[in-house]
């Protein structure tokens, strides 16, 4: 009779947890999200050093109510799952247990930069709130376009990092240390940034042979990031095309490029 | 008698300030237009400190024949519409006040600074050009195509965001505030300067650690550009290619989106 | 006579001058095209201050060779054309006397400054250069597909160019000039310059609201891009998908999208 | 019977060599890999005056152990071909020999940094892993669609170089050298860095015309890059839209291309 009761809250605190459906399950999503997008903000205005002057009481107070729900969700995760012990060594079950430690932390051992870049990773539990976007089918046909394009895509990351290990070593031959190109892992973070257009302008050039290649690069990465886009763009409008037609061919007259709710053969009127 | 010839200025009225169809509505679509363009360029060159110098009293002088014109505009609008009150609560109409009231309050509680923040929203009433420009055919088809991928590039810019957040934390326990990421929200900044390509330099990373994820970053951005390229494409193309489809409707079932070849519907098989 | 015998050379001149299709008009567009390169080399060179001092005298030599043959060319154009007023007006007509009259004012009048400003004009000529493109097919196709999609892409920049006003405005409010944004007109150069995600870091927003704005407009001008990459793509597109099939109807089974190239119907092989 | 028995060797040498299609080929291909990759690791730590300092001893042991690897390689390589002269002077021949003589020479001829810019040579061996990344069919699609947009592309490089040096002389003119625009090449390296949304910013335009100039080059660069991404997506599609043809010959007349439902060749019309 107990063991038949402390399973029914078992499934019961499975149905609000993990599933969305019922409304409960979706009110404690909506709290969660809420709470991690409080934590993440309270993280972040801590960061910034004239705030937490001012209002690092209320900070630190707002931070124990979010570590105490997040513990109290930990607990009742590992009570509600079959098998606690693989939930708990998950790449979620480590993340969760990493968005409650820093506090206990911090109350034993003291010492406020540790702290910091701990609670830092409470910020990857944000992907929970990726795998709402999830139910979005927009986002589905994005990440299945992405996926059928990966390996060209791996392929032309590939042949960019190559190209700018070269480039980067030839520009540090041309420059030197003397002009900011103090070595060649350094000659090649400058090719990255001026091959993809962000030219942060921390070194630059400053020999006319170093500006005459720099020219070279610029214009070899305006032109290149039409390979990625030209990519990306083929995968989505394939995908668009297969969408509407399907691979019927009609039994009568061979006809085919049906739609998707085709019946009836658009050329014969054969029933399909 | 009297009611009746009221209420034909007011329909003509409505006609010259609503309407573009007759004559004098055009040209009065014209003047504000150009008025608006004068009232832009002058409240830009007032705010040159040089300009304002020289030229301070012409340039007062055209704005008070500007703000003039807008006010008797504004109550044209007021005596023109049936309804005035739905008129002056809705967006056009706080615009529209917005864009008179600065000379009256300058002229009761002088002060320069608040003067000119107040009149920038002037700005705003460039919407009506842009009202202008609906006409043209060309603009529409790009409203519509941006409309139908909204979803698609809303889910694109949450995770843009989401991975900015994520990257930005990354970085500020890397570089920290000695080498200018003095802050979370800093070095989430400097991370959409960077993954966006815009790269102004202001705050470069500075360890070897932090310029190898400065790479990963930028080649991310350089990539993931692709995406809204490839949905914005591919929604033109398609709205293209729905000339492949003719508009028949079946004249039994009413389905429609039937093939140009098609002799058949492929919903019912009833002749088309 | 006589009349003839000018009317022959005059003949022969307007084939050598103005057309491509004798071996002699190949060869002179050859020589021009190769002058107009040495002309602008010789001007980009003579415009750095070290090879001026150390080369200047070669320079000046080749220089008085270019313009002597531009202005027998000059010359020879005026006697090849039979409205020879027309083509002094013309835009190459000014052109090419703005191409030879540097020199000469030189002799006249010494002075460098004034002379080097002219001597660029020079640079225009290269359009000539891209005639001779025109007659690669690729760059008809480039032209064609640009011209297409012109009144579409003018809406864009329209639309580009109001955003940058009315963002660069409040750019100007936000930051003011205490933080570089000294005026309006120059909020709106930074505006452009973020928006297009150039980003030169000259000016830079140093509030953190102001950073806060930045953030967004990067992101439009990360996702705007997408715009302009759309129309062209799908312009490029559709004229390509045109080329291959024509409007033909099959007159015996009303089969359509023939071939560009078809003599008989793919579906019932009947004459077209 | 000697000679049989070297000719075997020869041929087994061969195999493993540059044949990546028995075991001991592929390991030969994957060992070559990952030396190529630890001697570029090695070259750019080296390239880092702090690891230098620190490990220089170690760098040295690994680059004579890489050095004796190639060295036994390129003898291999001579040995295995049929027409050793052919293979020495043959672009990789050079390449592999200068990838193991900066060791020796730096043996003989001591001196450092003579030393490093020839050994960074060796970094153009990786293109031995591009040529295993050709076995990827990904990549040979991406070099199909490249190589048939070359001429658009080449037509496009040569506007946007012919626009940079009308612009960038323009801008010298307008700035001029106190800010930085000392010369013409200066002025079109500022332009391209513009142009292609690099923006370094060190050199920005400083007059009001010229910093509007540089708006209008800004836009313009923003709306360029639609044409080869443009180009290059059409091409990406054109080769996917081939699929809706089939590769049937007609059997009467030869013509191919023909559409998947075609009954009838298109230009006979014989039956398919």
């Amino acid at each position: 009779m107990e063991i038949t009761r402390i399973e029914r809250i078992r499934k019961k605190l499975h149905e609000i947890i993990y599933e969305a459906d019922t409304p409960f399950g979706k009110l404690f999503d909506v709290i969660l999200l809420l709470l991690i997008i409080v934590s993440i903000i309270s993280v972040m205005l801590e960061s910034v050093a004239s705030i937490r002057f001012l209002y690092g009481t209320e900070l630190a107070i707002i931070e124990w109510i979010i570590t105490g729900f997040f513990t109290l969700e930990y607990i009742g995760r590992i009570i509600a799952v079959k098998r606690p012990l693989k939930y708990i060594f998950s790449f979620y079950g480590i993340i969760d247990l990493l968005a409650t430690l820093p506090a206990y932390i911090d109350l034993l051992f003291p010492g406020w930069h540790f702290l910091v870049s701990l609670r830092a990773v409470r910020l990857l539990r944000v992907f929970r709130i990726l795998k709402l976007a999830h139910f979005v089918g927009a986002s589905n046909q994005l990440v299945v376009a992405l996926k059928k394009s990966r390996l060209k895509i791996a392929v032309f990351l590939f042949s960019v990092i190559v190209l700018c290990i070269i480039l980067g070593t030839i520009m540090y031959m041309i420059e030197g240390p003397e002009h900011g190109f103090t070595s060649i892992p350094m000659s090649i973070y400058w090719t990255i940034v001026t091959l993809t257009t962000v030219g942060f302008g921390d070194i630059t050039p400053a020999t006319p042979f170093g500006q005459f290649v720099s020219m070279i690069i610029m214009i070899l990465g305006y032109g290149i990031i039409a390979v990625p886009t030209g990519l990306v763009t083929a995968e989505f409008m394939s995908k668009d095309r297969k969408v509407h037609e399907n691979t019927q061919v009609c039994p009568n007259c061979s006809a085919d490029h049906h739609r998707d709710d085709a019946k009836f053969c658009y050329h014969c009127g054969h029933t399909l």
